[in-house]
């Protein structure tokens, strides 16, 4: 634990200090794009640290990787070396690590070689962790200064499982701190940014994420925030689908909206590997609180939906309360279009109460939310943020000389019976959304309710610093607890195709101001992403819907044959 | 509701009134035994109003009344006549129902007599339901004196999924005020009794449940209790396996440790069609929080317990808080023996922090429970029952004039924080207790962790009414969301085998009290139970292995057939 002795930014100081000291030296790179240069996506290959090899390991789809290692033609080590390599430089490029441990991963990689010629199993995926899922032996100190030198005493349930199934773990990824917010900085660790444009956020709380497989988490969009703003595959498993025990967290004891691990991927194979594997080591033998379900071949074969044969979409286009911003639209229609194109059905989907739902989220949250924030901050003296800003690391950044202005207000606890009668009225709500989904069942033409809805990932696609201030397009679904996966489109923000529309009548100021900072030039090069939603513990089926999706939508896409 | 302008004694005498016209005046019972006679457990065989037929459907299993139904022996308007008179009659000795509507059960197995010779599918199975479980049209008072007149608008999904399984529907039991409470007494419906001897307590909360298959719900024991003091199997499902929404309920919206509904029954064959019939409807479809786990044949044939072979059990003697009475601990013994005749082994299971857990439990409960009592009672001015001693309903049997002793101080709420801080405390003692069960791995020598527990239901059997102050051994089990099977051993309490034991060392001053009140006369002709516990979404396996513990017993107590 950091002394108490020591201002915090001492503490801080001191901590970065040794984060920079665990970056290979070879790997600092001294020809590294200015500051001015926003999109850095292609700096990696570019930079003449990764050689062709490794550029060819770090983009290759999960099974390409483990046939490649089964032939021998690539080692554990080789791989491991070039993630590592790529996720030193992306972290030189937009800061997304925490934790550097590649000397221990490498030395992991050597011993799976050996196990390879000795048993035959191929193993050795490197796979990134937030940071606040603990290894044994590494910090987790969950960017709170407080918690700096906080080292886990074992790994979690979830490290468990996938050092199991021999992964190679090797670095740990940025949060905000608090984990309550959509954007990804901390005092500790600094600030993430987005690699398709340096001034837009890479989206929060799992914002240093973005590797082959990393591992985040949700409790209002953590995982898929990030990943439709980074253009990942990005999973939103149930409550207890994917083994949480032995994690750090916030808010802890809060046990209505539950924050859930998930996987984010370069690829939807990583998204059903990563799930397939935990799920199948029956993670409920290990963690209280994990569900007892197995993986289900017959919910992935979509038994429940038609076999997948003439699926029934619908569409939410705008959730009553902010409009989204043009590309986001454009995402969905384009969905719908390649969704048609392959034969399947899309309708309207009607919102019910999602801001009211949302709103009673949001109160869950807050019930004790300062008290928790001010145990984590008071011991150390760091403020508890309240804006994510640029001026909050630079004060000349400050608009006018005005104050930063705040996001979140940290108001005052309720007492439990409050709590109780939130969480009473949140229960309710989510018994009429799913009598809300069941009655689709008129309008469908299937006999079945809509299979799956696709939604807006958020209001806009990865907007400035300090300006992700709405999650409810992805809260809504950790309030119903319904599964939730984010799928890149292939599209990014096209400022003629992406122009901004005339006003149309406000919902209210969220929406008018929600407008107003449209401008297609602010957004240049932001993926495009959509939001599928299947019911509760419907994994497997909104894995395998996923992949019609992802497929019509590269069929669409793709340049024409002809 | 209850019109605010009437006393609530009024309101009492009205609905109590209203509840004695729905009893059909042919089955009022002149030939009633007098007070004095404890055992009327015979009574409902001799009084005369059941024929032979009658007596015979009702003493039925399951299996055999379905297959009787099939072969037109017994219609559906007789079997639903036979339980409805068993059940006027046994209200009348201990004062077990609620809402009684025995006209509209009779209309609607007529419905289902018709239905089965047009489509050769057997209905009609009567079912009683607790009454918190609403019925569409029938009151749900949960014995509230203000909410006397509030009639269910439309069925829970429980209801609906039992009816389109064939289910009649015919009477709702009682219950006692506020639910939390392990004996069954309230101001509306007055005190059910216990019918091995009826001045001991039937049990609670759901201790009105006694017919063939009885639902009730279950939040620290409120169906095991009552099984366990009635001589009736009776099991508690995990949280969300059996569809709860549209109950009513008290301490809505804790979300922590959630009450649970399920069977009790005179069979453990009639707890398992219950179980199969209600999640093979898939409730996830219908409410919003029951588990999407289908009915899992391969769990049923113990899969994960070596298929039922040379199991190992592991026995809670005594939870290191309360040592259990001498008929209890007898109980367990001839478990033990019955399951080494088997040929399973036994061996002690050490309990773990169970007085920390059920305190946490219980000051999850206490977060806010004053105020949920009062929101029920200020508006009819009733007075919040803190006692199930005699002395509240006839002040003359007040101990030597003192006031009625209290067993529930109702303390003032706590805020969110505080609730948020015992909440994480909980989870992770569960986490703690699944890590001690999985180390029992080093004890049994089948390779496997213990495969179930068997415990205590209770430090006693049925006790005299108000005596029912701990129910440690059941809330235990709902704290760490265990699957626990209540199992009659077919043993009564025997004054010679049961004898008073010298004192021992005792663990505090409750297990001093306990031990001193035992006398053997005291809890003459009480059944002996116990209870099976296995982990959290197990109900198939507690199921299966449930039979193995009941035919083992069986074997074991039946007559020598030499």
């Amino acid at each position: 634990m950091a002394s108490l002795t020591k201002h915090w930014k001492e503490v801080v100081a001191e901590k970065r200090a040794r984060q920079a000291a665990t970056i290979p030296k070879e790997w600092i790179l001294s020809n590294l794009p200015p500051k001015e240069t926003l999109n850095v996506i292609d700096f990696p290959e570019k930079c003449g640290l990764l050689n062709a090899k490794e550029i060819d390991i770090t983009n290759s789809e999960v099974d390409v990787l483990l046939d490649n290692m089964a032939k021998g033609i690539w080692s554990a080590v080789e791989v491991t070396t070039a993630f590592s390599k790529r996720a030193v430089i992306a972290h030189q490029l937009v800061n997304c690590l925490t934790e550097i441990f590649i000397e221990r991963a490498l030395l992991r990689a050597a011993e799976l070689d050996e196990h390879l010629k000795k048993t035959g199993r191929i193993l050795g995926l490197p796979i990134s962790l937030k940071d606040q899922i603990s290894i044994g032996g590494i910090e987790s100190s969950m960017g709170y200064v407080s918690w700096v030198g906080k080292y886990a005493e074992k790994n979690s349930v979830l490290v468990d499982s996938l050092e199991s199934s021999g992964a190679v773990l090797y670095v740990k990824t940025n949060i905000p701190q608090t984990l309550m917010w959509p954007e990804t900085y901390n005092h500790v660790f600094g600030r993430t940014r987005n690699p398709y444009n340096r001034s837009l956020t890479s989206g929060g709380s799992s914002g240093g994420e973005g590797a082959l497989i990393g591992v985040g988490s949700d409790i209002g969009g953590s995982i898929r925030i990030p990943s439709a703003f980074n253009g990942l595959y990005g999973l939103r498993p149930s409550y207890g689908r994917v083994p949480y025990a032995g994690c750090v967290n916030s808010l802890e004891g809060q046990d209505s909206v539950l924050s859930v691990l998930g996987p984010l991927a370069n690829s939807l194979g990583a998204v059903k590997s990563f799930m397939k594997s935990v799920v199948s080591q029956k993670p409920w033998l290990k963690d209280s609180l994990a569900v007892r379900k197995p993986w289900d071949e017959e919910e992935y074969g979509l038994i429940e939906h038609g076999h997948g044969k003439n699926l029934c979409f619908g569409i939410l286009w705008d959730d009553d309360v902010i409009a989204p911003h043009p590309p986001v639209r454009r995402g969905l229609e384009e969905a719908k279009q390649a969704l048609i194109a392959a034969g399947h059905k899309v309708i309207d989907w009607k919102p019910l109460k999602h801001l009211e739902i949302c709103k009673a989220v949001g109160a869950i949250w807050a019930a004790a939310a300062r008290e928790d924030y001010l145990a984590a901050t008071l011991p150390s003296g760091e403020p508890v943020i309240s804006t994510m800003h640029l001026a909050i690391e630079d004060p000349d950044l400050a608009i006018g000389g005005e104050s930063v202005p705040s996001f979140r207000p940290l108001t005052d606890g309720i007492s439990a019976y409050e709590l109780w009668q939130v969480q009473k009225l949140k229960r309710d709500l989510r018994q009429e959304y799913l009598d809300h989904w069941n009655a689709t069942v008129e309008l469908t033409g299937t006999g079945r309710p809509v299979d799956a809805i696709l939604s807006p990932c958020a209001p806009y696609v990865a907007p400035p610093h300090g300006l992700n201030k709405n999650a409810n397009y992805t809260t809504i679904w950790n309030g119903l607890d319904y599964t939730a996966l984010v799928l890149p489109t292939g599209l990014s923000v096209d400022p003629v195709l992406d122009a901004k529309k005339p006003a149309h009548t406000f919902y209210n100021d969220l929406d008018k101001a929600n407008y107003e900072f449209y401008d297609p030039e602010t957004f240049k090069d932001a993926p495009i992403s959509i939001q599928l939603i299947g019911k509760t513990l419907e994994e497997e089926a909104v894995i395998a819907m996923g992949e019609i999706v992802d497929s019509a939508l590269k069929t669409k896409l793709a340049p024409s044959r002809l």
